[in-house]
């Protein structure tokens, strides 16, 4: 049975799995883990691994066949990875591993390496081919169209018939997992177009490429970012995606399946950011890890919360004269968090999805205003009820509700403004939103709150 | 010139364009508008059209042909969507737009329609299998795979031989963007395998369908949910999954593509909740319907907040002898708040990517109060270290630090178990973060804040 078989949706990690898998490796049985493995997909094996410790899944991958044991180390955690591959040596990574991969994930993981140790493997690899590939990868910054392309494609030149180009795809084929897509370029490499694959299927075969593909194509150059790549291939239902150079050589390509990873990624970065986490963290990460990504912003809530404290202290006698002032601190802290991070959310999804750009900042500010304006009445209204009800005095429920107006006002346009700036200084908006936000809004609305109280209680 | 040429990163909506795109409208000038409409892909039109009025849309839709128009639809937001067919008659819809669209498209539009209006425009539809495959469609419940899969797809029987298969796909093809793969079903229509295209390009032409295809494929049933479908198809790199009925047979498949745009959703929903919107909003949308997805959190955060200051009222005395109680106010609720949004978007992230499974509630619980309980140990240390400098009052700081390290534990510990609670009960744990997490932690963090208090003052 092949080890793909199964419908997707039975598979679930359990504690009898893993306690088969431990066995396993305590008694080095390899008959009871090839047993365990056969009917796993690499993705599957990995999320088993990941509950395991370092000598369980060393056994584990040790004793699967190389090409499946790369397949299932692509598919880990880096951190799992890393603990793998420190005990490899150079030519092992190089034999077992790399020359198993595909040309971009084999520079993904030549990349985690330390530069000494990717010399050293790169030297072990044997096939030339392979090796000139890579090197051409690794190269390409983190973060662009070149550094997430693949060299694994079906290209053909516009002078080959379609019987030779059909013989050559086989032959190019026979390592590709997906073809989606013949590219097709002239004698000095520049992208021409493309031809489908079913197209082959329904043409004479021996007409030249250069009469029947299709001339268009859409592609990015190397040095496109990978936002610009994700929203492009999301936006026009892509599969695949040919990278140029600067003189316009095909050099690689883009399959969805990546770019899908660099979503979940992108998204989960946007909503940790949101949520006071300083990197990715998971809850099955270790305590040390989860305290690094937690701590950061944890502290600087306190030391934003120490500044408001200072500056409450300045109305000590205000709040001793009437202490129902310090009632409404929560709620004037609380109504402009929200308020900003409502704010910032829309904008930072905007620019994540490409539905909004960083022109016409102004514009922005002023619907905001509106928007603002109008919630902000509404909800001062609702406060000034609220308070004169539970406290029966009319000058704190004109305060608040005055207060909390400005504040709202306040909030929402930072809230605007802020991720429209960072993304102008080519920083992620996201980082204006939760903690950052929230912290900042604290200190500034209760500023706002005591200055109206005075104003308040001293003309009234 | 065909419309989809160019390169992908070159599209982007600007003030000229649109208003070449009003003064076409305005000036009734069809011409204008096939010149600006040429080179551009369906998604860019969608685009220039969420930035022009009801009239200017009408004028542009009608005037491209329907095929395009259709595609142009399927890319627009569903309010323009609905403003537009508002206008048509059922039978311009059914003639014009459905019998243009792919099946799953087609029952995604009739979905949003009245079920009036669903059925007079099915009534008009001409081609009968493409009736039989909607209402068939329309049956499925949203958010599960019966609803997100389309009909088109190349299917031959297992008896056929390939010379037969090839010519009975290029006759389905015709009507298919992607092929991907040929499933291969039995007499009863079951499900057996596929075939990669590839593979019948080098396949001796009278081998029989049964003998070559790949008999193991990942498959889901029309009633598995989405977020199961987006999880498998994103774990194991699928770019199309088959989907079978209760009694094996193959009744549709779902892309990538439909598949990316859920993810988009979802995530998006995610992060939205987190931050406090309630339901999904642009920057673009009118004031009005960033009202409603903005006021309803405002107005709980505003109730809660009644709630805060009618418990701080309770400590009027206290307060009124020690006004610098009320001076770290801020910071127990702003702690709260943001312990509690990290531990729960942790837990909403890990459920959403299913890394995370809500069995063993009490160890995840055990490992939270391990990791906050030294978190909160450093931000208290901390808190009373700041606090005693700032106000040299050892007291106060003692009551600071112990109330701070209590509402740490608690505030993580809901956060934890609240999401957790809620997907077992089957709602949206996503629900449990943003304000709803800090509007809770607000009144009780300020509850154990005030007896903590009571206490140390009363013992030391």
């Amino acid at each position: 049975m092949n080890r793909n078989s199964g419908k997707v949706d039975t598979f679930k990690v359990n504690s009898e799995l893993l306690d088969q898998f431990r066995e396993a490796a305590d008694r080095l049985d390899s008959a009871l883990l090839s047993e365990l493995t056969m009917n796993l997909h690499p993705a599957d094996i990995a999320e088993v691994l990941s509950h395991l410790d370092k000598d369980a899944v060393a056994f584990s991958l040790d004793r699967l066949d190389d090409e499946f044991a790369a397949d299932v180390l692509m598919e880990v955690d880096e951190d799992i990875r890393r603990d793998y591959l420190e005990t490899s040596t150079p030519k092992e990574i190089a034999v077992e591993l790399i020359e198993n991969l595909d040309s971009d994930d084999a520079a993904d993981v030549l990349n985690e390496l330390s530069a000494e140790v990717r010399e050293e493997v790169i030297s072990e690899i044997e096939d030339e081919e392979q090796v000139m590939d890579i090197v051409d990868l690794l190269k390409y910054q983190e973060g662009t169209a070149g550094a997430l392309m693949g060299k694994e494609m079906v290209v053909v030149n516009e002078n080959w018939s379609v019987m030779h180009s059909v013989r050559e795809m086989r032959r190019q084929a026979e390592e590709i997992d997906h073809i989606y897509t013949i590219y097709v370029i002239d004698d000095d490499e520049k992208l021409l177009g493309r031809l489908p694959l079913k197209k082959l299927l329904t043409t004479n075969l021996n007409a030249r490429m250069a009469d029947i593909y299709i001339p268009e194509t859409r592609y990015v150059k190397t040095s496109t970012t990978q936002e610009d790549v994700t929203s492009a291939m999301e936006k026009y239902d892509l599969v695949a995606l040919p990278v140029v150079d600067l003189a316009g050589r095909l050099v690689g390509r883009i399959t969805i399946d990546d770019v899908v990873d660099v979503m979940r990624e992108e998204a989960e970065k946007d909503y940790q950011l949101a949520s006071g986490l300083s990197e990715d963290v998971e809850q099955t990460d270790s305590i040390w890890q989860q305290m690094r990504a937690r701590l950061p912003w944890l502290v600087i809530g306190v030391a934003g919360s120490m500044l408001s404290a200072i500056l409450i202290g300045g109305y000590e006698e205000a709040i001793k004269t009437l202490p129902a002032l310090a009632f409404f601190i929560p709620l004037i802290t609380a109504t402009g968090g929200n308020v900003g991070v409502q704010s910032s959310a829309i904008i930072v999804q905007g620019l994540a999805n490409k539905s909004l750009s960083t022109t016409g900042i102004l514009p922005k500010l002023g619907k905001e205003l509106r928007q603002s304006s109008l919630n902000g009445l509404l909800i001062s209204v609702l406060a000034m009820g609220l308070s004169i009800l539970a406290f029966n005095d009319v000058n704190l429920g004109i305060t608040i509700s005055l207060a909390l107006f400005i504040v709202i006002l306040f909030s929402s346009l930072t809230g605007t403004f802020i991720p429209l700036l960072l993304e102008k200084m080519k920083i992620d908006p996201a980082l204006a939103t939760g903690p950052f936000i929230t912290t900042m809004n604290d200190i500034t609305g209760l500023f706002i709150y005591f200055i109206v109280g005075q104003i308040v209680y001293s003309t009234l």
